[in-house]
């Protein structure tokens, strides 16, 4: 898996993305190779609960000619370097008018930081500190964007893999950002390499719902569509987000806090190998802010591993390819698989013999005159489920008794339902 | 506030208080320059529940007069040398009648014990145990106390501050302490100073009652006057009581333990900056004995500092003047009042805009193009109470998911009042 | 008590005894000098829930004759040497042959361990590791099994101690295994001892079961016969097993976890004087796993010293009366005993005078003068039981916010019902 991530990395990580326009639907087209995403386009001005859908953005080229003729701050180099959804501008200014739109990060100084303006129009450049510093303060610059900003649309994709029940498991992730690596491309790769897992299984007890949308207004645009109707249905959901580099897991519960959605990826956290942490849902981060939000406030976590804004790389032009492992990425995948897994398994199971323990001799459960003592682990899984599975529990709360994965019960439940016990 | 507390405080010092008299009447009178307490009298015989309201007594003067003719146990020098409530009496004794009536401390040699005997006919001195012990043994005692024990009445007083609704937060406290500093003075010293910051606040939500009464008996006359009608308007209350000294704030939890009062005190507590400790309800206290008992179970604590039994000064003539200090005082003050603030900001506030996040920008509430770099923590503060304002919860919970006080809201709340967003 | 334990010990001790049999009547026959148990006969092929009552073994003798004509393996000399429920058997055979019949410890070579085969007809010869090593791999050895297996009857014992309700406390203990100590012998002496103390008390609130059974089928046989009946009438019960030797207390909770079983267990071992630990219910105990099987889930614990598989002698020849102390033995009875009297003085006591404190004073409930100063721990006792008890909490939790032994409060209990305050 690991090489064709960094395939569709490699494929991903030039174009100049937005929360509209046409980097983002080359995104999307890219995307559509590994998941059959739908897409859907949202006319500009479109309302959408308390927002509005803004104006398309598209940009060709951007650079700033110094007075010495040297072009600085080239689009082409680095998509960093324009702040996002710029107004085109082309024209001459002395270097005081200049600073007002330039943005570097003093504290580091080799770095182009990430910025963007939606919702107020304006025009900038993003530069290293450094060469910012050194740049003659007298002479005419030339400062050349060539944008347009203008009536379009806002695209986004989702696909629903349909399983027994109409009952959903939804992954969603954001697509939106130019070239970042950790906080961006992790999500949507991540995606989709899910999304083929979950296709190969023979049989799915849920639907599985993926989104993949600008963050905030996509998401808000989605969810002004489908979010009544979907909103019934929701079992679990999880953002996709900021997964791709070696650090420890972190898992953000759901605003609930309590949902099966956090029951689940915490008890396949702490059975897993991989160190982890887990933290309360808090506002300052992705899409989970408008799943759970008051009005919906769905059971959606995430898990993420150097979490947005606790890592000196995010936003800007240090998280790139060599921020990121594309073998943490696919423990990443496996983890989130892992969690649709032990949602698929758990069950409240019941016993069909409640009075007294079932006699396993008689079915060929037993293991054998020495009994109890040369007995291993998969005689006590057997009895411990069966003793405790009288209906009013779940296997993830009947394993974590035992201190045990969900997965270490796969044999038992088998074993039980081919002998009629459950 | 600390000039003013100290010049009552030396005022109400020397007067010999009890739980009935002239001295309690007194009390009073300077009190009443501070907060405008009603009076009122219950005549002695009264019943009041299981109890009766006991014979005033009053006091003019009491000393021993040694065989050597010196006076010794002087009232008038300090009027912890009689036992409380003392019949009259004036006749010679050997040295082994005189001593049944004498109370020292053995383990405090040089300090007078704290005696009463409010509920069986008696009468004693008090003293310090190395001058007890150098009493010649030969010769006439003469005993002498000049006081009265008739029926009368026993006096308390209580203020209603009325607020916007008749939900109650009561403040109570006890006078009937003679000369004592932490374990008398600092309550009604505290009460009414906390009066008069609560009657300057241009409005209020809660209705604040305020009662000084003489302990327990006085209590209990109270509420059997008043307990059932109030016991339906009461929301939060707390007993105040030696609360003067520098000692760590002690909040002790009501009955309930779970209670608003409780929740406001701890929540205060917690993010103030003197250090504390919460201890659960236990019988061994003052007035909420009375407030918490099975029939009211009202949510009454008590905040307090050196606690009552816990502090080898407590119930002798050590508990005095410089025992005490008045910036301790004023803190304590300080922070009943903002109890009381916590109590009045708390509410279950629900955001008007529940589906997704509303769009802060177009209502200028967001700081501009960097966005979440920037924003400081006012952001995040407005953004989190959007999130978790759903009418389910308090502002004190919304305010410790985010390990933050309820105050660091007040702006957050102001401006969504002013946006209309709550 | 020692002695007489002992003395049952001894005349125990010696008896093969399996699930049904002469040794397990002869057993039973001992035990009703103590306490006078009903027995009952189940016969053999009797469908006992899941179950099937398996035919009546007994043993009369048992040995090898060796190539060199020695016995090895006797049963008269150790009656584990024998595979409990081995079929008859008498024939020669060579070595090779022989070896698939024996069972040793080869990591406690000197150790005899204790197999057997109930429900899988077989035969056996169990050895230290150290003599089977040693025997010659040429010649002819003679096995002799002189024991049979028919249609006959499993017995087992129950005894109802009546009370002044009909709700009931069980006491369980199993009897089934031949020589072994702590792991058989310390449960029917415990039960049988236990039986002798309440039926000494002059009343009693519960009605106690005794029910002595061979482990696992015994007690589903039973269940099945009085399960359903019995089950509304339970309020608590107990297994007893592995609770004579010196190690500290284990108490392992019902599988509902937190009854009232549970409580007054965990309540006197908190307050009680020996080392202990409490652990979940776990499936591999004893006969909890019927009591607590989903359609009964009884609140049935367990309160043990040396639990089952957790110490090496557990079914070995070390398992024996040096492992044990009689001392242990009786504390163990005496702990279970404070267990059931815990149980029989809890309850939700109310005081009858709710508004405000009783007066103690003319109660001459109240220490005199110096009041709480010199009041000893009665006092605080009495007055915090009276604030407390409002009939929503037991006696124990009432006694664990004082964090008091139930048994602290039985003074004043007596006091308050003679004054008429409960």
């Amino acid at each position: 898996m690991k090489q064709e991530l960094e395939k569709y990395f490699d494929r991903l990580w030039p174009i100049c993305r937005s929360i509209t326009g046409n980097g983002l639907r080359e995104s999307f087209h890219i995307l559509q190779e590994l998941i059959p995403l739908q897409l859907e386009e949202i006319p500009s001005g479109t309302p959408v609960f308390d927002w509005e859908i803004p104006d398309e953005w598209n940009i060709n080229d951007a650079y700033i000619l110094a007075p010495d003729g040297s072009r600085i701050c080239e689009f082409r180099k680095n998509n960093l370097h324009v702040v996002n959804y710029s107004m085109p501008i082309d024209r001459e200014m002395e270097y005081d008018e200049l600073v007002k739109y330039i943005y570097t990060l003093p504290k580091q100084p080799d770095t182009i930081p990430y910025i963007t303006s939606y919702y107020k129009r304006n025009w900038g450049f993003c530069m290293p500190h450094a060469l910012f510093s050194k740049l003659p303060q007298k002479g005419k610059y030339k400062v050349h964007i060539d944008s347009s900003l203008q009536k379009g649309s806002l695209t986004y994709g989702h696909l629903v893999l349909p399983g027994e029940t109409d009952e959903e498991i939804l992954f969603s992730t954001y697509l939106c950002h130019p070239s970042m690596a950790n906080n961006e491309l992790s999500g949507p790769l991540a995606l989709a390499f899910l999304y083929k897992e979950l296709a190969k299984l023979p049989k799915r007890k849920y639907t599985y719902r993926f989104v993949v949308a600008p963050e905030t207004i996509g998401v808000i645009a989605y969810l002004a569509k489908y979010g009544t109707a979907i909103g019934k249905k929701i079992r679990a959901g999880y953002v996709l987000t900021c997964c791709g580099n070696e650090a420890p897991f972190v898992y953000k519960r759901s605003k609930q806090g309590i949902s099966i959605a956090d029951k689940a990826a915490e008890h396949v956290l702490r059975y897993g190998s991989t160190p982890f942490s887990i933290i309360d849902f808090a506002i300052g981060g992705s899409d989970e802010r408008q799943y759970c939000s008051p009005g919906f406030n769905w059971p959606v976590g995430s898990l993420t591993r150097s979490m947005y804004r606790t890592y000196p790389e995010y936003h800007t032009s240090l998280d790139n390819k060599s921020f990121i492992s594309f073998e943490a990425l696919e423990k990443t995948i496996e983890t989130y698989f892992n969690i649709a897994r032990a949602l698929e398994m758990n069950e409240r199971y019941t016993n069909k013999i409640p009075y007294c323990e079932p006699q396993l001799g008689k079915r060929n459960m037993y293991p054998g005159e020495a009994g109890w003592i040369k007995a291993g682990d998969h005689l006590y899984n057997l009895l411990h489920f069966l003793s405790f599975a009288d209906g009013s529990i779940d296997l993830i709360d009947i394993s974590e008794k035992r201190s045990k994965s969900i997965f270490d019960f796969e044999a038992v439940i088998r074993e039980c339902k081919d002998k009629g016990l459950i």
